[in-house]
């Protein structure tokens, strides 16, 4: 601590991401990264826009890439936002839109950068506890359930790291019974296997929708988010983005976004791929005896009713696989697992299963 | 405005930067880019990058380019930190080291994001005016000229938009006399022909130096810019964007400025000819009976005093010619002008050469 610091730094818990570590033939299975490379049209965009042209700012609204994701999704481009990466998108949207007297809602169990963007903007808020079974409850965040209207509520949808989906009439009853917030619906994971909200768009002011390049895409290096919704919505977070930094995607970045989105084929491709080895990977653990929570994501959340998640992740760790175990209460036990390709898949079988024999 | 919005978000004053029009032919000289393109050596390394490595994250505390930055200045990696260009940097700053009980300082005349950024914080701040000459002058920074000891202070050297610069002994005069604040110096056209305040910081522990890849670099496409400090102050930046967003470079960004950093020969000879060609735009303007404040940047701020400074900045764009004109008193006559190649200067001489005669 410094005497420089202000009081908000002082105050932080920042978030933690999973490590990058490197090491040779190391099985990185914890940060649910694509097992797949990205669209070829993407790589090529990214080398045609390696120019003379990057001694220019790159566009600050970020116009065709907008357009083009409007266009994908059937919107207009003032119902889009883009940013560098989800995380930032939902940082903008914490300060523009989540910030209000009521508290916000959230899973007790869930994306743990949430409670961060809270302390960074002195944000109110409370946590919703999943169920026995791990799941969001819809009920849990109807007004009727509260003496206190929410300020605004956020729900991935997969959860994270449970994997597990609300239907998308789930989600609209929520939204539908909150029309005094504003409900983020965090889809990060949804093109693994869940129902986008998009559609519900045309009927609710109040939902804004947060998407990633990260995963589904397979371009978590390059940084590329975005969210739709109501014009309204969109203009409070281009007035925050505005006021924090003009340009946040580079020219590379809005090039190569706008090449992959036109790559549906290899999109779909890896897609039905992961969601292949998903079963496998389930379907291999459940017969090692672990409990399996039934994912939509490209993750499995599981844990062993005989070991504890540090000690199996620590052993995983010494045969060069590496997993996520959060330490928190109800979920200390269990291991994230990204979904790899299927001979990815089959060597952390294989690997725990030398691990439970001994 | 919408009942949505966050308090912060109604109260916005959101920054607006110069336009990026698409108009064939145009001369640009109204967002100070470099008029040079950037190091082969940057776009090979993009275009290398450019590759399935983009399905990983990258590395969150861009361990290698704060190294390569860190070797450049003769500091350690711990004084470097580095975002998405230095407008987040500076946003960073703003909230993590320049939000405290007393006023942060920065001249009336500057780079009009930062009462955005006080806005977005919530930051109390005066405005020093510029003596007559539109000159800082450093007496008014020191605690003996003030009621209430700064917050801190953030001042750009060369100021923009006037150009003008402070010399290293000025600047060691204000960081030394207030030793309670964080000073920022904001580099981000130092070296086009101002002395740089890295080689303070060894002995105060209260600068703060921020630079940028966007102006002599020729990057502004590529979105990356740093600051460097004391550890503790470093820190503080690295607490404020661990709650922000983990991954503010992507992987192609990190590349390309590491390997920029290492094409000195090029970046030497791109910021001379710029400051030749500097010395000609300033002749020919004078010849033409303008008033130029002496710049050490890569543009410059003249007025004429028979025209107003919209009018000639019209008329410059009905030639094709974009300059930026700012519509705040004191300033309001004068021309911002971007330092082009040599041919391109002498565009604009003759241009208005026609106007003036007209």
């Amino acid at each position: 601590m410094s005497r420089y610091w202000s009081a908000v730094v002082q105050g932080l818990t920042p978030y933690v991401p999973g490590e990058q570590p490197k090491i040779h033939n190391l099985l990185k299975l914890n940060t649910n990264e694509n097992p797949y490379g990205p669209s070829f049209r993407a790589l090529e965009a990214i080398r045609a826009a390696a120019a003379d042209g990057l001694r220019r700012y790159p566009d600050p609204e970020s116009d065709a890439l907008r357009q083009a994701l409007a266009s994908y999704h059937g919107l207009q481009r003032e119902q889009v936002f883009v940013g560098n990466g989800s995380d930032e998108v939902l940082a903008h949207a914490f300060q523009a839109l989540l910030k209000h007297d009521g508290p916000l809602l959230f899973p007790d169990i869930t994306y743990s950068f949430y409670p961060t963007y809270c302390g960074l903007y002195g944000i109110k808020y409370e946590t919703v506890p999943l169920d026995t079974d791990f799941r969001i409850q819809p009920r849990d965040y109807l007004p009727t359930a509260r003496s206190v209207p929410a300020g605004g509520i956020i729900l991935p949808n997969p959860n994270a790291p449970t994997g597990i989906a609300l239907t998308l009439e789930q989600i609209d009853g929520i939204v539908s019974a909150n029309p005094q917030a504003v409900v983020v619906v965090d889809e990060a994971y949804v093109d693994f296997g869940a129902e986008s909200a998009v559609s519900l768009l045309s009927r609710h002011h109040n939902l804004l929708v947060v998407h990633t390049f990260s995963k589904s895409r397979a371009l978590a290096g390059l940084r590329v988010g975005y969210a739709v919704g109501h014009p309204a919505l969109i203009e409070a977070l281009a007035r925050v983005k505005n006021s924090f930094n003009s340009y946040p995607l580079d020219t590379l970045a809005q090039a190569g976004a706008m090449a992959a989105l036109q790559d549906e084929a290899h999109f779909r491709k890896i897609c039905t791929a992961i969601q292949k080895s998903r079963g496998l990977l389930v379907e291999g653990l459940q017969q090692q005896g672990f409990v399996v929570l039934p994912s939509s994501a490209n993750f499995v959340f599981a844990r062993h009713p005989k070991r504890s998640g540090v000690s199996l992740a620590a052993a995983l760790r010494e045969h060069g696989i590496i997993v996520r175990n959060f330490g928190h209460p109800r979920i200390e036990h269990f291991l994230r697992i990204t979904v790899g390709q299927d001979a990815e898949c089959r060597r952390l079988l294989d690997t725990l299963g030398e691990i439970l024999a001994q």
